[in-house]
């Protein structure tokens, strides 16, 4: 793959890999990955910061938050020192901060650039929440300031650490169903009013970029295949207070090299949450298919559908993700869901809206 | 309605009317429409067929058939005599034969223009399969044709006379999961060589035509509206000797005059059918939603997800539809799926196959 041969080429896996290898795996064990939590909004607080309860080699350190009140609250709750709370006006200051290995930036999508680049200038690993950024450039701007530091990029795609979702990509590309042929995906939420999701310079675009993006991840991460072909339809009642400058619904069929379609929603006025992967000889469904918890997998093969279930994990996605990129920090290794992976994204994404502006197919190079 | 008013501008409804009315509702309950079946494969033979015995105002009355054996076979069978069994070479003397009120053309896609314009010209009635032809202006010629012989034309369209799809329809329309914003719908199964399906000359194309235009419908009487634009991506392997003719996967979005937009898959490779109609407060979803039997419903509204069932008709959608243009011959009535429902799939169909093949969506008049 591009992305092993790049990292070898330039040294920096290579470099990490012996510096985390020093102790070995007891050393993986006796030591955990210090994070510092940028933004303090909802997701932040509900479930990443509760999930370092349940990591082996990750821990919070570090706040950064422009609302005081937040940090005292969250700071005390986590037993996160006055000297590891900061301020946006000070962020950089982490820099001198040798607790905090790694940032996870949680901030409005169209800020993850910034924070993304001045981390790795601070000399930080950078775990990042999806979308990436909100557009091609800021994502290669993001990959380019990283590998310059010499420093971690992984994007927040937490399904990939999730079992049921890890199952669904074995059982797709070993032809569980038969070779693939479709793929559906539906995703969205009714967006309540009054969000920074709803407002554009700071989102960067409506339901797809928060929430049809997981339909968007979900076909790539089930085919292991990019898409060369993207066509797409938007639908969206300006009229709504919600939607002056979001879109609400945007659909769209991927054709994949291999001949795979998928059929993907997004939407900010209706629920969705669930996949199908439709072979030859029946289909893996998922419903609901990325939600926090609760992943309900069917497989239907040979007129036979029967439910699949998995032992509960030993650790959630949560915990899962930010234990894989500490674990990477250690050893070396190349995320599983590096920054090329949201810059995939964002580059279906720019041609999804491409496409339905333009009410026009648009290729993709394979 | 344009087709209502055209009906009574014409006269031929109200002509009807009066005749069918002669003798009252006890004239329709004692006289049963006679219909000739055009084409004995294994779709007349095995689905249509039977399923007169449960009719209460139609009859089988003669069989058209090129192999004298099926003739010999069916007509022995269900007690046709001689002299109402047709071969294609003297088809048009059902003309001279008063107990043939209706014909039903059953016959390969691209023979039932020929078929139905002809039928019109001996003077009978006429139940058109689906699709009802291989071209807009095929379907345009065969609504002038029957309307010139002051003739009904219906189109085989089961589902509107299957007691889950109408409940369907009423749910959607009525708002019981809010207004609707957008439909999934999905028609497929792997297709078996060497049938007249596969041959684009006697189909007038793949998966489609035959088994696609099942989401068309039901994207269409769902809402209840027509499709303002179409964007539609094809996925063939040419290589496949299924295929050297016809699509095997073509997927379609639809975008409606109030917003909805239908995501649609039709597949020559792989097994689907099913809808979901998607609310502000929940959804609807049928699957299977068109088989001959078996529809299963399970309705999620505000959080909760619940099968609905219904009573076993007392008539299957067979014997209804076979009653219902009875029903129409007699009473004088437009039947709810006439030519020009035929015709409104056509011209979605051509727009999809236009869209996969230029690239771009194709625009349609409201």
């Amino acid at each position: 793959m591009n992305r092993s041969r790049r990292d070898m080429m330039s040294g920096i896996g290579a470099g990490l890999a012996l510096a985390g290898m020093g102790g070995g795996p007891a050393f993986a064990a006796s030591r955990k990955i210090g994070y510092a939590i940028v933004g303090l909004g909802s997701y932040a607080t509900r479930q990443i910061m509760p999930n370092f309860a349940g990591c082996d080699q990750a821990k919070l350190v570090a706040l950064v938050s422009g609302t005081p009140a937040k940090l005292a609250h969250y700071g005390d709750q986590y037993g996160i020192p006055a000297t590891r709370r900061y301020s946006y006006a000070d962020f950089d200051r982490i820099r001198d901060n040798p607790d905090i290995d790694a940032v996870y930036v949680v901030l409005p999508n169209s800020l993850h650039a910034e924070y993304v680049i001045r981390a790795a200038q601070a000399g930080k690993h950078v775990l990042c929440e999806k979308p990436m950024a909100v557009s091609v450039a800021e994502c290669e701007a993001m990959i380019a300031a990283c590998r310059k530091a010499g420093k971690k990029l992984m994007i927040g795609y937490r399904s990939r650490f999730e079992p049921y979702n890890r199952l669904a990509i074995d059982l797709t590309r070993g032809g569980h169903v038969g070779p693939t042929r479709l793929i559906t995906a539906e995703h969205g939420f009714p967006a309540q009013p009054n969000q920074w999701r709803l407002d554009k310079p700071l989102s960067g675009g409506g339901s797809l970029m928060d929430i049809g993006i997981y339909s968007l991840n979900a076909a790539r991460y089930l085919t292991g295949e990019e898409p060369v072909e993207v066509s797409a339809v938007e639908s969206t009642d300006r009229a709504d207070p919600r939607f002056r400058t979001v879109e609400d619904r945007i659909t769209f069929m991927l054709r994949f090299p291999s001949g795979i379609i998928a059929n993907c929603i997004s939407s900010y006025s209706s629920g969705h949450n669930g996949y199908r992967v439709i072979g030859t000889q029946g289909w893996i469904n998922m419903e609901p298919a990325t939600p926090y918890s609760g992943q309900t997998m069917t497989i239907r093969k040979n007129n036979v559908t029967a439910p699949r279930t998995l032992p509960a994990p030993a650790k959630n996605q949560f915990a899962g993700q930010l234990d894989h990129l500490a674990e990477c920090i250690m050893t070396g290794a190349t995320p599983i869901v590096p920054g090329e992976e949201g810059l995939a994204d964002l580059r279906v994404i720019e041609a999804i809206y491409r496409s339905a502006a333009e009410g026009r197919s648009v290729r993709l190079r394979a």
